[in-house]
């Protein structure tokens, strides 16, 4: 006989379970279970949520029926066995987003997914009111990912208190490493479930310098609980990934290299569905090591956007270059760039087959600037992302690889996959080119204005007597019409 | 008793002698001469310039008496001795461009010289009335440099015959390299001639791989007679810089790197008064070991600007993009870029104490595009480059150091000397700006429109309290409000 606990592929399984609420759950009692099916278990951690509350969180990533069985310290909790039944996951969920083709992101289901993600560090700090905000303006611009902090932020324009803490105070009023505060945890798990309603992953910066509290500093011990806390909490949820930082580097004189090993170990060996894990960089000189094994694509921080083809080939990975600088005109040189230089550099990435990540810093009468509280957006790069992002979400599924050739396309970003072609030319105006058309002649060509988002039709004209056929010997035999202005791009597809 | 014979300094004294005409006299006689005042001696090669006329020509670099004395394997060129007297130098004659504070240049005497250059290929190639043209056009806008090809160009959009060529051809019509032609090589002076009373440097480019005619194929002998005849024609004009080859790269399989060594060794041998030594890449990733002491100073070829901090301390010597791309509309990606992009990369590298390298190349009816025939400038970005030409003869003597600070300059171009301060903040549009300001209150701040060409007074105010001094210990007291728009700069100057 089967229980009647159903649960949706790729949703959550919850047991909640009672126990004690004397001494310190947090570090006293031990909880986990088996999950499984017929062909796979898996081990889950589970824990504490306060007024002796334990709960156990599983993400089933198959239908038909599961089992499980928990294993704890606790005789009330020790040996508690069941079963539910996994139904067919709710419309639009597809499961985990993995790494796929080596440079791109695909669901579990095998849908493409292309980063385009912004940043609201400390949205969930905020008010409630402004947090529903930030919800609204998420899903109207149409963003898919967001990165966001789990620790409250101290920085210029953003010394706000939050209202909840993730510890608790102790008598002296300073706070207990050794006991979270489950409210702030369900707060911020509402938050992630909501973004994971509209589609959004939830890229969770677990530390960061920034910091008047002391969670910058917490010892190696309390580090590995909080991180162990959060893998129970939240990897249940399918649109998180692991974030180890923001700016590990800020960091380092309280956080060794190795103690950051350690963490990507705890979450390859304690995750069970092995979300995205990466970390990311303060200084451009300090990137991590991200060709290592633990590190599924790599974050950077890095302005320099014409070295796309670099990190591609350093790392070997999928890049997301998620802080190459914000539009905005506060004073931080991160954060003051004019909208078309970031749609500038947002095509530049992603045409040379990596990804970029929004962020917007208006100065605000009230201090309410995207990039950290969130609230609505007041510039003029994110339509023009969305613009691009639906580019891409018509590309052959995969994603870009972009074209090496160094004479051509050195200069100018060409990005294939078979028959499609994706060409920017960025501050380049050519009044032609040399289209490097695919064989056959099945194919639509597109003119993008990539600033004005219009989309027209582009014409071929036989190429031209004077190209000196004995220098460039592989020109092709038609050559692309263009209006010989900046921030067009081409597009070539099948018909 | 003085001779009646007078030059001015900086000026050249020509000595013209009479001897065979038979055989081949570029093999055949060998020539040069002693000049020496009381305190010092230069050795000056001279050179057949056809019809039984050989010429020696000196440019004294001291006013007073100079003596010189001949030597030749032909008696009637030996031994002629003679005295001239040197008077001051002609208005507006500084003497050759040297290399100063390690990173700059200088006239001889003393004057500093911030290159501004443009780029004509190939226009002593052209009719008589275009480089008529050109030199006005050069004139107007005000550049001081020009780089400038000995032999003719075969390139697409370049294709036609020269009047004029630099060797005889032989009875069966082809060029015959021991035999040059004196006629082409005097039609090429009067252009450096006059290249000069406008106050240009010219950037004489000796080798380049763009050949239908034998010139980039030459043999290391006639490479090395070649190179010692532009030393004894050219070297006493004080405007001439020697460019080993445009894109030497591109003639590695003819020309080894031994050869482009023994090349600047002969210049480091012969030329009597040391000119400017450089050699110009094609690919970026093909600079030339521009540490060799022959080297005087670095030129490359590399659109990537953001890296121009690394190339100055790389090389650690002058710095001169030339070929960062250039404004136009052609297909090829290093010939189209907009002029917006131009003056933007211009203030970038000049601002952090490089120098750049303007070129234009817009499609022409009749094919005459500025980077190879000069003509007229059809361009926008000219008259910025004048302008920020303008700004950089108002510095302080010298030129720029770039501000090193990693947080706040790292990204926005500073560069200072001494009080004097220029700030670049391209891209990015802050609403004020922590100024970095010198101690002292005696100074006065422009806002400079990089791209409108309009200079106005900039305002201080207190620094705000939101500065997170913990986070920001070395801010600065006030700070500079500003528009809020890209493509400005400051200038902050003593008063």
């Amino acid at each position: 006989m089967l229980t009647e606990n159903t649960v949706a592929q790729w949703g959550i399984f919850e047991l909640e379970l009672g126990g004690k609420s004397d001494g310190n759950p947090f570090l006293e009692v031990s909880l986990s279970a088996k999950f499984w099916n017929a062909e796979k278990e898996f081990l889950v951690p589970g824990f504490y949520d306060g007024a002796g509350t334990y709960r156990l969180r599983f993400m089933p990533d198959a239908q038909g029926e599961w089992h499980y069985s928990t294993s704890s310290n606790q005789v009330e909790l020790n040996n508690i066995e069941g079963r539910f039944l996994v139904t067919p996951p709710d419309e639009n969920k597809h499961g985990l987003v993995r790494v796929a083709h080596q440079y791109h992101f695909a669901y579990d289901d095998g849908t493409s997914y292309y980063p385009f993600g912004t940043t609201c560090y400390a949205w969930v700090h905020q008010t409630e009111e402004l947090q529903e905000q930030t919800l609204q303006t998420l899903q109207a611009a149409k963003f898919n990912k967001i990165r966001m902090c789990v620790f409250p932020k101290h920085y210029p324009y953003n010394e706000n208190e939050p209202d909840l803490h993730p510890f608790e105070k102790n008598a002296a009023g300073d706070f207990d490493f050794t006991r979270f505060n489950p409210e702030f945890f369900r707060h911020f798990e509402k938050r992630v479930q909501q973004l994971g309603e509209l589609g959004i992953e939830a890229d969770v910066i677990i530390w960061h310098p920034y910091d008047r509290w002391g969670y910058s500093q917490m010892d190696e011990e309390s580090d590995y609980r909080y991180l162990r806390y959060l893998i129970a909490r939240l990897s249940a949820y399918s649109n998180v990934w692991w974030s180890l930082a923001n700016e590990y580097d800020f960091l380092l004189n309280i956080k060794p290299i190795a103690r950051w090993e350690r963490f990507f170990e705890i979450l390859c060996e304690e995750d069970p569905y092995q979300h995205l894990r990466s970390i990311h960089n303060g200084n451009v000189n300090m990137n991590y090591d991200h060709t290592k094994p633990a590190i599924t694509h790599v974050c950077i921080q890095n302005w320099d956007v014409k070295r796309t083809k670099e990190w591609r080939s350093t790392y070997k990975k999928p890049i997301i270059n998620d802080e190459f600088e914000y539009e905005g005109n506060i004073p931080f040189a991160w954060g003051n760039i004019s909208a078309q230089e970031v749609v500038h550099r947002f095509w530049i990435m992603v045409v040379n087959g990596c990804y970029a990540g929004h962020g917007e810093t208006y100065e605000h009468p009230e201090n309410i600037l995207w990039w950290s509280h969130g609230g609505v957006l007041h510039g003029e790069s994110w339509q023009r992302i969305a613009f691009l992002q639906q580019i891409m979400a018509e590309t052959p599924v995969g994603g870009l690889t972009p074209i090496e050739d160094v004479w051509l396309w050195a200069r100018v970003s060409g990005g294939v996959n078979g028959i499609y072609r994706l060409i920017y030319f960025g501050e380049h105006q050519p009044m032609f080119w040399w289209a490097g058309l695919p064989e056959g002649d099945n194919y639509a060509i597109d003119i993008i204005d990539t600033w004005n988002m219009t989309i027209s039709p582009g014409a071929l004209r036989p190429a031209r007597i004077f190209m000196a056929k004995e220098l460039y010997k592989d020109l092709p035999q038609f050559e692309l019409v263009l209006p010989g202005k900046p921030y067009l791009a081409v597009r070539i597809r099948e018909k």
